[in-house]
């Protein structure tokens, strides 16, 4: 059944590459923002289109497939059985507003909830990171090498600074023993571009508290091929169905993290 | 005397492009990576290499120009009369190290203690920000609109988590606070990057308890000729001879982060 993903993939790409142009374009033209569940979650008619694009491609052209969206277009899953798109039109809808930089189109191709295939698309800076179930990572065709262990000490943690203070999802106060010893923190505000940076290397881990299935559904096939490790906070197997915790990193900064902080 | 400062710019251009030249060839040569004041304070062979390549140029093209430098090979400085270069040869050498991007050449000209020219290149995305004093803000050449008054609610702050967690070097809690009500932080680990990303409207505001001239300088400038506000966190006037504080914000945020949090 090699040839089935072969032209999955090929499809995928073709999609991602003229979504990427209309992103582009779109930047020619006014923006419609408009607010979800609170004031800062930002949605655009962007957002919008380009999921509506994938929906109208994948229903055509896969008419078995089924999508799960951010942005209402996909459908209502009960299960993860048969092949099942899940999209992010606009990881990081926040900065394409205010940065027209550091957003990316994500997507992971699952088949009865194994991950097959994955995209993460930086669109501004025409980065593509790619992966194929057993078959690595690659960065505009490039393959990456696997990921090596490393220590906390010598980590650079992706964590959005709202975690490092008093909030309502979860304790910081692990998290901030963690920040004192790694080698330094991050945020750039999309978790799909972060999970990419996780699988490339450039971070050492990515957590965070709360993520929907399209936030990270293509970059946990991305580190799942880079040799990286990704479960929710509580060291568990990841839920595509349902909103998760996650930490993603290299292996032993997983384990560390873990154990040393997370149950620590 | 305007062809003076044409001159000086002219020169400054072709350095910093060679500069970025030498970076990116360095890229295929090992890199040899020292800690300075700390174990998390890096500097690598090629910082160093790239600073000696500015030194050597200002003190044969303009001998009565002074360099303030991060590696060493400037001047004593006790005082900032005459034209005064301050130089990062790699603003973000931990980005540098660890993900080859996410860092910048920064290059300040001041007459007198007077911005003149401002210079930060992000060298892997090939993105030169430009401004000379009474002339705007350029990136690749073309011109960036002046900034607009936004409030804090509507707002991307740039700060380090370190800075939102307890520390030594000032009061977390305005800061937390502030965190609370913006729309968002983000942290990408380069001062000059972020001082940039102010400058072009990308983020509203960068805060930073203490940096070094040559992490601000050149931002400094961008700052300024983009109609943005830069002081140190008690709202006076930075000093380019010492470490400081930083507060760069669009106006608007500026003085609402400075009365309504960091006096508040």
């Amino acid at each position: 059944m090699e040839g089935k993903w072969e032209e999955i993939d090929q499809y995928a790409r073709q999609w991602i590459a003229e979504a990427g142009q209309r992103i582009r374009a779109s930047f020619a033209e006014p923006l419609t923002v408009e607010t979800k569940e609170n004031r800062n979650d930002l949605v655009t008619n962007v957002d919008r289109g380009i999921e509506q694009f994938f929906a109208e491609h994948i229903r055509r052209q896969f008419p078995g497939h089924r999508l799960l969206g951010e942005e209402g277009f996909g459908d209502e899953l009960a299960a993860l059985d048969g092949v099942v798109w899940v999209i992010d039109p606009i990881d990081g809808t926040m900065n394409f507003v205010h940065q027209r930089r550091h957003f990316a189109v994500s997507v992971g191709i699952f088949e009865d909830g194994v991950g097959q295939l994955g995209y993460v698309y930086d669109v501004v800076f025409d980065e593509l990171y790619t992966a194929q179930k057993g078959k690595g990572l690659f960065l505009n065709g490039e393959p990456l090498g696997r990921l090596q262990p490393a220590p906390v000490a010598e980590s650079i943690i992706a964590i959005n600074g709202t975690w490092l203070m008093e909030n309502k999802r979860l304790d910081h106060r692990p998290l901030v023993r963690l920040a004192k010893d790694a080698r330094g923190t991050r945020s750039y505000g999309s978790a799909a571009l972060e999970l990419a940076y996780v699988a490339a290397g450039r971070l050492d881990a990515y957590i965070s508290p709360r993520l929907s299935p399209w936030d990270f559904a293509g970059g946990m096939i991305l580190i799942e091929e880079a040799g990286g490790i990704m479960t929710n906070l509580d060291g568990k197997p990841i839920d595509l169905l349902n909103r998760s915790s996650v930490l993603a990193a290299k292996p032993g900064v997983h384990e560390e993290i873990l154990y040393r902080y997370l149950r620590g």
